[in-house]
């Protein structure tokens, strides 16, 4: 059967992700490319200080693009040291010989997996931040398009006053540029402290090795000053909860009793062949009430004690990344919503049960719509 | 016996919050009269807009700044509707008189609630910042003081290479700094929407509530907008987060077997008398261990569906006070902490096992002290 | 204005809990009580012993009963040890003088603080559980009455098959018996170890303490054995989570568009007073999205190291006692809105549009029914 | 390089889950393979009943155990509806035929996935009570050995009063028992309501589903009643906790200046060779820093709405899986670290700055060690 693949998870208890070759960028494999990335950049920045031969830096980085590493050994190997890093810098001295001795020089394994993970979310954060942005285009269109259509506000699941969908969508595009806003805005710098974070190869290198890599140069080594992960922390919550309203109200609108939205192409169900499922706001959902708790155990690990604590640091690893999945799978998912998404002005029309104005709501959704 | 103050929360399970006269400002008291502010706020800015007679908003303000309100009677008829506004309203419309129909015209009660949120946050954040910059100067200091003070690096509990405490501290400082930006940063806004956001009263009343009030002016209502909300969850959680760090280093300094450093001032105990132990270490660490998850709660609540939801606008209002609290009272004692707090170069340099250099460990803490 | 009430929190923010009489049985009052409480059953066990003269405990029962205890004051005194029982024993020391040299003998604070949380929360429980019987029972009764009223099952928000009403609040029984029962499963221990745990008094003293509160005796001292505050985290969470299921069905079938029950009693709105919101199943639902965090810190708190660990013991109160007033609110807010509850038979079968049988709903519940 | 693999997690960013092969009782695999148990036993039953003919039943169980089935498709097939049973279902009638039109009759995808997550529970939750018993049985062991083995006890850091080893390890066996009587008590019940809940096949099949599968007949469909799922999170995230108060004392008693205690067989650094990491240690405290937060999404998910809730239950998949990883991973690593745990009394004796008896230690110990 499918015992070909024993424990390599592929995603089949996330569908709230993203598709198995958009969490590629995420897995275990886009992972260990980035400390194989790293291992190679450093090495080079090294050589660019007289630190290392030239040749070596070659080799290093010939090695590791090139080299073949047995990812379900590094697992095995890395449960002894607790860490990836040592049998992986084993393997790479292996793959390249003669310059073995130069790989990994002066280094710890956080400098490499902190620096993977930067490179990790960096690569990810790219794609995100597009379809955040056709997330917003979409939000725009549909807003401008909308300006006028009356509809009923609710408050505490009761009908209120009048509202227009326009002024709901610009609520939601306000909440999407705030997102982006804040996932734009994290900085994502190199680690590298060596042993115990006091850079016995000098204050230039750093700056060398962030260059190697398009990251940021940080002031000190930040083994134990987790502030990007915090930041990430914070961005990805925010994200998630905002796409989360935006899903939650799609939700609201998609009962079969109020029908005042659907998605478009409707997810079908197993044993109710005429049902046409809010799949995606659904999907996104999910993810909205997973990514807080997973941005509270990052933030706990800000209190990392000594200079590599014993805990703290590893507890970070897994939910940074299940975060970084889980939104880049909600923003997928409600950019597919947004294009295929129906408005049905109709019922909105017909489920007004209330008199009233819609208030400033056309002059708020064009003072809305002047924000980029 | 104390019967007199049946239900009155007064911090006995909360040493780690400031003293009760700091958290006067975030207590009860100070929410009510926050509210109260902003009513009257509200009525001035009408009347400068022509909305309401200029005695009404006189008589409004005499009477939200002079009359009596019973706190205790406020939360008992806060029930039935689920908001401490709605008797507000009533309250203060008879203390008003003969004007009372001219209070809290077309505003809603998450207009109140909301504004008087950020009121009390913006009035708790001017300590805060006060004294994490009094942080940040004993840290400045401490790392310049011990530039060269030689003792042991620790990763995963164990003696790795010798560091310097300087280095340390000005780790300590960094986060601190970090803190203080992002606290800083954080907008807040008045909320002003109506019923159910649409801004009957139009476009221009928001700016003037806002100018009475020193607070910002939103683009858009934010009754279901909540970035403010979630940007101070963020904020906190990384202040917790980042004085976290620093108790956890003094905590595992302090111990007997290290001695490395201690607080000036021991707590005592109950029944060992000659203990001394770091009592506000502890009790930051102790803060640190909660806003994590209220901050999670915080990001959930952005998953608001409709014009006002059915839950998670209300679930926000304890866990954000509380959170504030925690960080207002980590702050104090981490500024009391660093006051007292006594360093042992002799014993760093009797408990170091290991040769070595402090690698670039000086030039790192004048770079680090650059930054402001 | 409210000058005379500086910190104390009544409830302003918390419309969820229980009303301000009930919150009194959780308040710092409370607290406060049950501290003496164990103090003076101490003295008295130990006088069973003959470890203390009689006089002493009838000297100390009386002071603990009936002397004057300034809970500000307290609150103030406990910030310089980290807790409030430093400056408690002192206090009643002088009030049962000349025996004070008998009071909190052999014990530390951490004895009393635990054992008055546990007593707080014995209590609290004996009011939660008898109106949980009430809501038991008006499920009971709701399940039996609407065993054959036809509705549509929803799944993902959309109309699947027909089911019955009977069968829902079936549910919510069986979730409010699972309630029950985890809740008052939880055994409830004094605490007593002494300075470390040690239990220098000897392995009698326990028993003896038990039995004067009426308390479990524990096998060993828990200082950093947190089973029962990891139990009481469960169920609480258990506890809110049931309750906001039933709430969040209820807020669905109030919706305006749906229209299938109703609250009894409404709340208003400070602005739309033609409006009828679902307020207890809003404060319940507010309250299920608090208590599930505030159980992750207490769960968190079982990694307490060494014989008393700094942050993470005094990091359960105020949290464990949040959680406790959120249940004892949500619990309430549940019973009230049962015995209220408005069921309209005639809009479930109007908003049908779905054919099919209802399975074995009336079988299933006749089933539950049986359970108790 | 590793291109072979896109996407497929296999722990490399989880060194504290157990071994590859160990979690492959959790991986995607593992599901898919507890997926279609459920599929087949559910025809047996049926079958048993005759609802379908038994050569029906023969075919799919044929199919089940002997398909192929492409683990990657069915992930990427998930994506439209939401969950990995429509697709599978789909294959397996395929590869049943002609009997295909009997796979998954009556069901719905929450009556497979439920079963499912059960069936991997329960033979993950085997091998873990086994390794907690021998973690329980070397406790046993060692906390007799050291019954008399004097140390100090810290409390806030600071050594306070002389106790026992023995007692200390007493301790962290009472919370290994708890951890085991509150994981081996969870009851796992099959999932089959059909398709909202209310079983059209009739109240006969579920007790002979779950005899085919040796799970627990529930009352009633659980859907929207998730008991066993809260259940799970609050007995992972005890275990999670009781063996983070073992790992945190092993971290700080591993100490360089205190050394009371080793890990037999320490990790190696990839840059100090020297050193001798608390490896397991430091695996069990980060999984008990991420459990909780897991087990908060957990208990979130219990406010279900509706008979199968846009979210709340999609939300449950991974976080169970990734608690029970942890789990098992900690539980493994606790027996090891027992295995080897080296502890150097005459270290104790050094390091014991104070005077005093250990109290009623040993007795403690004694009596502690008659509770099994």
């Amino acid at each position: 059967m499918t015992s070909a693949e024993p424990g390599g998870d592929l995603g089949l208890l996330s569908p709230m992700r993203a598709a198995a070759e958009t969490a590629g960028d995420t897995g275990d494999a886009a992972v260990l490319r980035a400390m194989l990335d790293a291992e190679a950049a450093l090495t080079r920045a090294q050589a660019g200080l007289g630190l290392v031969p030239p040749e070596a830096a070659v080799a290093v980085t010939a090695a590791a693009r090139d080299g073949a590493f047995d990812l379900r050994g590094l697992v095995v190997r890395a449960r002894s040291g607790g860490n990836p890093v040592i049998p992986l810098v084993a393997d790479l001295r292996t793959a390249a010989r003669p310059y073995g001795e130069h790989v990994h020089l002066g280094a710890t394994s956080q400098d490499i997996v902190d620096t993977a993970l930067m490179l990790v979310t960096r690569r990810a954060r790219g794609p995100i931040l597009a379809e955040l942005d056709q997330v917003i285009a979409r939000l725009t269109a549909l807003a401008g398009a909308h300006r006028d259509t009356v509809m009923a506000a609710r408050t505490l699941t009761q009908q209120a006053v009048p509202t227009t969908f326009g002024l709901k969508a610009a609520g939601w595009r306000k909440l999407a540029l705030d997102a982006r806003d804040r996932l734009a805005a994290v900085t994502l710098p190199v680690q590298l402290g060596g042993p115990a974070g006091t850079l016995e190869q000098g204050v230039a290198l750093p700056g060398r090795f962030a260059a190697e890599l398009g990251l940021a140069e940080p002031v000190l080594p930040w083994h134990v000053l987790r502030t990007p992960i915090a930041d990430l922390a914070g961005a990805l919550a925010f994200a998630a909860g905002a796409l989360g309203k935006l899903a939650a109200d799609v939700l609201v609108l998609s009962r079969t009793e109020i029908g005042e939205v659907s998605e478009g192409v409707g997810g079908g169900s197993s044993s109710m062949p005429h049902k046409h499922n809010p799949v995606r706001a659904t999907m996104i959902a999910a993810a909205a009430r997973q990514v807080p708790a997973l941005a509270a155990i990052l933030y706990g690990s800000l209190a990392a004690e000594d200079e590599r604590p014993a805990g703290a640091w590893h507890a970070e690893w897994q939910p940074l990344r299940e975060a970084l999945r889980l939104v880049a799978g909600a923003v997928h998912d409600a950019a597919e919503l947004l294009a295929d998404l129906r408005v049905h002005p109709d019922r909105m029309r017909a489920n007004l049960t209330l008199d009233g104005t819609t208030g400033s709501a056309a002059e708020l959704v064009a003072r809305a719509l002047e924000e980029k």
